[in-house]
């Protein structure tokens, strides 16, 4: 007997039969007592069709016709489920964005959810209804339909669990949880049960494109239990072996009792390095190559800068995506005068790995351990960063998959507990 | 200098290209200093798609799901002809029904307007931005949206343009007006400056399907001057004959001021005859016999009684849609009993023709000229009802194209002038 939050993507719902297997999954949650709103996305392919659409017309577009024209997907899909689950004897109603309502900020295109009312919809989950709610939108303070952004249903999936005091946001998508490691490249990574918010956090914004970030995000703030979960299992077997759910929840640490030092193994291949040489080690010199690309809404990353060699002058290397690295030289170039350099390097063949673990703040030795192993393989390390509970390096791309698995099994990621 | 709703159909915005096209029109009007309001269909085909997802689901559906789901088609291409506009450097925005609000009664599928708060969009309007209105829904009672039916998008333009006490409608189709009569019967068949709203309904209703029955009833009730033109018409040829527009002009009578005695000649192959013989000629008996035919939802046209002929008991003859022939005599079997007659006969195999015109109303022997054409044909009347402005006569269906060009050219249809 629990509120939960179903949230399906666009795979999930992506034509009648999957939708019905969407309703399945549903019906075995209402049959088992509990009480359920489901967040969809578009049909796959729709969004992308709709975007199609306004880009042909024009290349720079008035985002708020943007987002009324795109949020057409989510309506389509919520009807259609709901009228899926009525089909099925479930009593079921869709809610778009501007019904409930789930209201946004004026970011129309990119919205960030600034409140959701969900009282009404309470009432009639916990009377029994299914709420079908359409994701990736809410409204914006002109009364216009604002999205969120790509991915943003996982958001909206979380942000309704919060403002309903969901008991859990199950998100359902194509794989049966959060690895260890990318499978591809480690066969034997491991499913992780569970997975604390921060880790989540840092596996999320290094490409283990499980969840959106902001969604992660959001679950931490309100505390929101979220079990990410398969939605290519059968409903009838699950319901058979009594309803456990396989997957991995993200979820506080101290939900977590025997906590790995080391959680995963991440990597993230669109990176480029950019190397200063030889800037003025003095006050202001980083607001000075940070700033101007911050204002070419270029995105930096990783950023490292030691001390002084000579006491002088400095290095600043630092990592942009592979995409805007052209761009990012450019604007260097423009800024020299003022920055004040001798030289710009830079290279595209890079690739960052990440070590993360919560419980690498109260281990010494994980660093080590992890420079061991790639120099043990011969992996030369380009820059170093280092959070509480992640350790980066930049090497050369070529080197990707060896050093995933020679840092996945310095830790013993392979012989991790799964229960 | 006017204040003016364009209403563009599915085919009007079926592509991007026809899109473009339908912002050249709304250019033009604007470039004529005209204030715009736009009404837009769903693309052509997406509706159907839409219909088809709801039906495959289940036959049966909860009308406000399907609404949610088929509305989205006009969500869409409102979206895009304002941004198609915006990139013609047009101040332009799209509103959906729920945001103008255009209200509706609660018959979700089928609603009806029951109210246009138009305030804030005459302001944006009156200040130079042209408005792009999603037809064909509005809001319901219960906050949800509501759709008008089938082809309701006209029905959303007139209503809109009496909301906001629009100069004129333009209703852009896929045929230049309204013609005397089917151009594919009779090659003769003349376009028409100006036809009455009486007899536009009179038309509408008997398959010259250039508008919406119910639009027009709005017309009428409102005095909304509403225009059918094309919509393939070329923007820069109208603009270069001074934008006198090409079409026919639906008005108030009084407006038309070379009033022809007969307007046109309307036919409808769907027709159903069933006679009822020997009823007893007592009050009530036309209760007993259209009663079950209403509960059964059967719509009964036209209805023929004659005076009895024996005292005792009559005939009654009226005419069903060919579809519905079956259920209604099945009705009619069933209800034998408590109706008391000797026989019920019927013919699927037949047409209704008719005689339209206000003029009727104050020329004799319109009527006649009507009978001896026919009979000159050699056509058999199987019944003959009359109203005020038109003459209808059922006969045999495979006359139908001879019956119509012989009333159009005995009334001189082909000399009407078009000016």
């Amino acid at each position: 007997m629990a509120r939960l939050v179903m949230k399906f993507g666009g795979t999930s719902v992506g034509d009648l039969d999957r939708i019905r297997n969407v309703a399945r999954h549903v019906k075995r949650e209402v049959d088992a007592g509990n009480k359920v709103a489901v967040v969809v996305s578009a049909m796959a392919g729709e969004t992308n069709k709709l975007v199609e659409y306004c880009r042909a017309i024009s290349p720079v577009h008035d985002a708020r016709e943007y987002d009324a024209v795109v949020a057409s997907g989510e309506q389509v899909s919520s009807g259609l489920l709901a009228l899926t689950l009525q089909a099925m004897g479930i009593d079921a109603r869709s809610w778009q964005g501007w019904q409930i309502p789930v209201r946004t900020d004026a970011a129309h295109g990119a919205a960030r959810i600034t409140g959701i009312e969900g009282e009404r919809l309470v009432e009639r989950i916990d009377g029994g209804q299914v709420a079908v709610v359409a994701g990736f939108q809410g409204i914006a303070p002109d009364g216009r339909i604002a999205t969120l952004g790509r991915g943003g249903s996982d958001t909206s999936a979380v942000a309704l669990a919060a403002a309903i005091q969901a008991d859990r946001c199950d998100i359902y998508t194509d794989v049966d949880g959060v690895y260890t490691t990318d499978p591809r490249i480690v066969s034997g990574a491991r499913r992780l049960p569970r997975v604390s918010y921060e880790e989540m956090l840092e596996m999320a914004s290094l490409g283990a494109k499980v969840l959106q970030v902001r969604s992660v995000e959001l679950a931490m703030i309100h505390g929101v239990r979220t079990f990410v979960r398969s939605s290519f299992d059968d409903p009838d077997a699950i319901r058979a072996a009594g309803n456990q759910p396989i997957g991995t929840l993200i979820c506080d640490e101290e939900e977590i009792l025997e906590q790995q030092v080391v959680t995963g193994i991440a990597y993230s291949k669109d990176e480029a390095q950019i190397s200063i040489r030889r800037v003025a080690d003095r006050p202001g010199v980083a607001g000075s190559v940070f700033g101007p690309l911050a204002d070419s809404h270029i995105n930096v990353d990783m950023i490292v800068q030691n001390i002084s060699p000579d006491g002088s002058t400095t290095d600043i290397t630092f990592t942009v995506p592979q995409s805007e690295y052209d761009r990012a030289m450019a604007v260097l170039e423009a800024e020299k005068g003022k920055i004040g350099y001798s030289a710009v390097e830079g290279a595209c063949d890079v690739v960052k790995v990440s070590v993360i673990g919560v419980g690498m703040r109260s281990h010494t030795g994980v660093a080590a351990a992890a420079f061991n192993a790639l120099s043990a393989k011969g992996i030369n390390i380009r820059a170093i960063t280092t959070s509480e509970i992640k350790i980066s390096v930049l090497i050369d791309a070529a080197y990707a998959e060896l050093a995933v698995r020679a840092l996945h099994s310095v830790y013993d990621l392979d012989k991790v507990a799964t229960a």
